[in-house]
């Protein structure tokens, strides 16, 4: 039986790009996202042409018991969950204070936050039950510094990076590895990034940041990072990494 | 008129020894807290004992225009807040992962993160307006660091760290000064510490560490540093700071 | 016998001004600077005139034993010292590595890690003795990320970071109180920043951000802060604040 | 011709097992080490009967020119050093500021920041101008906080952790990749944590947390993660993360 890798956040970015990651390593990747069956049907259908194992859901993960139900028929019907990654991002763009609802902000803590404290409510226990399991968390700038135009992302980020670390601080020792990897800049990803900024702004930053220019990050780059986290020995784990492209700048260093 | 500080978590710790201290300087001060009537009146009395003035409202933060109402009330019915403190915790304890409800860790991102946003949502706009005004933010350890324990505490102080950011770059430089305020350490209060340890515990807390030893928070003289945080000249403000007893252990050093 | 407040780079920026106020409010003050003995003896009679007592002492604080003599001496000869304020600064403008010369380097860690070794290898086992004590240290941006152009002056503030860290981890359950002072921006100082960018720059980055507009940091103003720190009751110490103008960006959003 | 692979602190613990990981890879390995000619020549002679190739240097990094020259001859002999390890430690021991010595914290800042300077300010222009090379850097707990008995190593660490942000933020975009890596935890190696215990407290740590309860951290698995660092896809580039056994506590939640 093939070991269990769930992908929550599956499009065509990170998520997509780790679930072919560890396809090619012989798991069954069950990918999970909101919408676009279309889309989530291709990138099955991908992993299998390429070889590998997979399937789809449709998953929304601000729904009650919507994630608990994904693992528990996960884990019954296909096997135990080896590796999880938790992929939601909770970015609305530039808004001031002005422009954040309230609604706004609880959506993001319900996806940015509270999604993941779900997840790991459900998995955790049985991963350590098991003795093993990584449960690798994308998160973004916004958890290590708030800013201007960024009151729902960077309390939703600034959360999920807390939750990371006592979620780490419990189960390390149980041999559950949580790692917490700072996506610290633009992925070349056209269902987060591309839907933000519109086609045509995102096709303008391709051509300016991208291609050989390697100044957007390339999420199949970036998945190798990910599953060598996800298979370090338990000896030597890293919990916090940060990830960005050469010739971006530090979140420390700019604006 | 005397200026107007709010104090929303006003207990007989940070909260209402803060209020002492705005109402010594001259302050009209509004006290704010979920139950106690008699707590309340009692603290309001006092500080007109000595001669201030002050005034006492019940308010459950977590309910629905609870927060918004007041500010509004405040500000129509007794004069422009200067000075706000958002004094509210969300500590519930250890408790692990299992025994942390869905509920529980909701909770605690109401009153930890969302309740500061909802504040800030109807303050921040009048503040600026005038170009001046004040936002403290009692914080946590958890704020810095999760722990196993913590998962709830630490994502809703997390978040609150992050949102103070985003708040202050947004509002400092329209003469709004947020400040993140990290309370390191036990506080010798009764209305929390107290009320979470058990009247025996906390007993026994204070005649090993607090009295003469100092190893307790004093919130009588924490109120001293919020009171000058609050009136720093604005060429020199303060964003962040810790505070603990001297005999005590900072959070990056223990456990 | 008045409280002994020392000093080490009393410019007339934040050193001579945080002199002013310790003396003002009954402290004997101990000048120290590196040269320019009319500059000194200017800051000891504007103290004198207004009351206050202090004397000056031309000290090289990269020579060998000058700021242990100076300590012993002082000790010896006026009093003990209360409260040391470690101000010496190794910014040396921006430079890349190819300009940043060995000797620049090290003179970087002599003035801005080393020295303060040395001062707290001193004075601390004195304080800790007295069982009370404050050594105030001021810091900056680079102690909190590098920056391109920053190689030693960056290197030389982490370290000083760390330092005071650890001299608070040992000393300060012993009652000396050591703070770490951020400062987050440009300081209005006429013997630093104005040297550094020179008359003509500084007088146009005073007009511009200066005067009425407090975009610069007034050094009496931030005086008040080092000393409410050095003045907080033990039951509630700072080891961390930042500082920077209302109008400033705080350095993790900024480049 | 092999890409050359320079390890500067090539003991039996992480260094040599970087040496030996890279050289398995396919390039040649010049080992550094300051003393034990026998070891480097096993280390050496162990490399190639697994078929790599390598070369071993006695190398006095506090000596003047000595990382200096390495790098031009080894760069004139051997040939363009594609990757860089700094692996020198600065540890020593648990030490009081009254046992740290004057001369042992000097030491710790020639080891621990000036060296990486010196080799950083000859390597980095030359693979800037290549566009391409990684130098990674073994970095320790006391580069993110000080502690009691720390002085010298946190204030070392502290300051190369800086550098290496600085060095990242000058030459990032020219192709350099400057990893901070973050060993939280103790090593099972006996050319360090081995002398500093002594053999027997050595072995019983060994027999506690080490061997199959993976406790304390394994060279030759640390070392995956190095290698992988060194070959991230320059659109995704790590520059922190920290490694530590599974069991062990993070350095933000532990004394």
């Amino acid at each position: 039986m093939k070991p269990v890798c769930l992908v929550i956040g599956a499009g065509a970015g990170i998520g997509g790009n780790v679930g072919k990651r560890f396809a090619a390593a012989g798991y069954h990747v069950v990918l999970c996202r909101r919408s676009n069956e279309q889309g989530l049907q291709d990138l099955v259908q991908q992993i299998e042409a390429d070889g590998g194992s997979a399937s789809g859901r449709l998953l929304n993960a601000a729904a009650e018991d919507s994630i608990e139900e994904c693992v528990s028929s996960v884990e019954a019907e296909i096997g135990p969950i080896e590796v999880a990654l938790y992929n939601l991002g909770a970015q609305i763009g530039n808004r001031s204070l002005e422009e954040t609802s309230y609604k706004a902000f609880e959506l993001g803590w319900r996806l940015g936050t509270f999604g993941l404290f779900r997840l790991a409510s459900v998995l955790c226990p049985l991963m350590a039950e098991r003795g093993k399991g990584s449960i690798l968390v994308t998160s973004a700038t916004s958890a290590m510094r708030g800013n201007s135009g960024q009151h729902s992302h960077a309390a939703a980020m600034g959360g999920r990076r807390m939750l990371c670390q006592s979620l780490n601080a419990q189960y390390a020792s149980k041999g559950v590895h949580v790692a917490h990897i700072l996506v610290d800049g633009a992925v070349d990803a056209p269902d987060t990034l591309g839907k933000m900024l519109g086609p045509e702004v995102f096709a303008q930053l391709r051509e300016k940041h991208g291609g050989e220019n390697d100044g957007l990050m390339l999420p199949a780059e970036m998945a190798e990072t990910y599953f060598h986290i996800a298979h370090q020995h338990r000896s030597a784990w890293t919990h916090e990494l940060d990830l960005r492209a050469f010739s971006d700048v530090a979140w420390w260093n700019h604006e």
